[in-house]
């Protein structure tokens, strides 16, 4: 099939780059498996001469990128949000190889925007930041020497999707998956709510989230499923407020 | 199983290589993948500086290269020789993909060396040291950027093989694939053989030749075929040489 339009909507966001050598050669392995799109978030003074001679024929995706504050902005529109972490990182345990994720990405592709993320050179992505991915990356690598460049790991991601996408048909989607900025303002209201139910206390919330995000990025979750999920938290808040008015009123007679 | 052995076995060579940073790079990838052996081939005055930064923990590898003065040494000893050429290189239409190889580079690496070659960043490899070649990888790549750096390409080889080795039994051998320099001193034979039975002229003979090695490297070509061919060789020559000499004979007559 022609997969252009497929890879067209596959991003690659990097976070915190440190070194313009490793921009640059992001930027030739992405032009090798065919994707364009690429997002630098809070780059630390790059070396840009250095990330042009590393780009080689790929200046125009060195040229057209886009430089952003946050990874929340970064990957607002995108349906999937995969991220990379090391082999010892946190959430290891939902990890799976880019092989695996491949084929999921060409179907969110298909229709939507897909983020491949990856963290700084020097510590990876923040847990803040990998909440916000519904998929998370570990490349398959030596026990002896786990830590790859940030080049090599995005060439690999790449590399699969582009493999992948040389013998994929997409099949018919109903609904679509939400979009990252959705799926956050439905895990702030389930946030919110957990603490007004008394579910979890404030300095357990962030572990807590964690898992429920887990859960609920497991498996596809469309826009519609997002809406359900943020009707259920709204009102169970509500409940759990006018229970709280109730009894401090009871308290009060 | 326990992978170690046959990861071993499987050599990195990287022919006239000008980088050293590239260099560096292929020597992280490596280990990133379980790799040791690397054999440089008429390096190019490299900056070593550069290599050390970007091997990063991979300096042994660095140090404990082996430098030499041609492909046809560096690749004595191996059964398997896989040469990776560019898109519109030589002997496209035999090339497979690194995925496809690597079942094959795990199955010779179970009991006897492989070599996996890499070609100068400038200019890739030529007729004659892909004529040692016995597989030819092709990376797949976007048809609008084909050429790949050095340290990517060889760590996408590297990845197919050790991804590969994660699920790989290997079977059990009973005649081992032939190392390089028997199957060249065979070739050299049946070149002379065919010059002597006047099969070719010498102005055809290198691309004749290629036809050949093609024919007799598609499938396993263990030692004892190889002894089979030499005696067919020597013996059309001893041959040929006789007729010649009877007819010289005749014609003093």
């Amino acid at each position: 099939m022609g997969m252009g339009m497929n890879l067209d909507n596959i991003r690659v966001v990097l976070v915190g780059p440190l070194y313009g050598g490793n921009v640059g050669s992001v930027c030739r392995a992405m032009a090798n498996m065919g994707l364009t799109d690429l997002v630098l978030v809070q780059p630390r003074n790059l070396n840009m001469e250095e990330a042009r001679m590393m780009a080689c024929h790929a200046t125009d995706i060195l040229d057209e990128r886009t430089e952003l504050d946050s990874l929340a902005e970064a990957v607002a529109d995108c349906r999937a949000v995969m991220g990379t972490t090391a082999r010892m990182g946190l959430y290891r345990q939902h990890a799976r190889t880019p092989r695996d994720w491949a084929r999921k990405a060409l179907r969110v592709a298909a229709t939507g925007n897909v983020a491949l993320v990856f963290g700084r050179e020097d510590k990876g992505l923040d847990n803040e930041e990998l909440s916000l991915c519904t998929q998370i990356i570990q490349i398959p690598t030596s026990d002896e020497y786990s830590s790859i460049n940030l080049a090599q790991a995005v060439l690999i991601c790449c590399y699969e999707i582009f493999v992948e996408s040389e013998t994929y048909e997409p099949p018919e989607e109903k609904s679509q998956e939400a979009p990252s900025f959705l799926r956050e303002i439905m895990f702030g209201l389930w946030r919110q709510s957990l603490l007004d139910t008394g579910f979890m206390k404030l300095d357990k919330a962030d572990h807590m989230m964690q898992g429920l995000r887990r859960i609920l990025t497991r498996g596809k979750l469309t826009e519609d499923d997002v809406h359900i999920l943020m009707g259920m938290a709204r009102q169970a808040s509500w409940a759990a407020r006018g229970k709280a008015e109730a009894a401090e009123k009871a308290e009060s007679d």
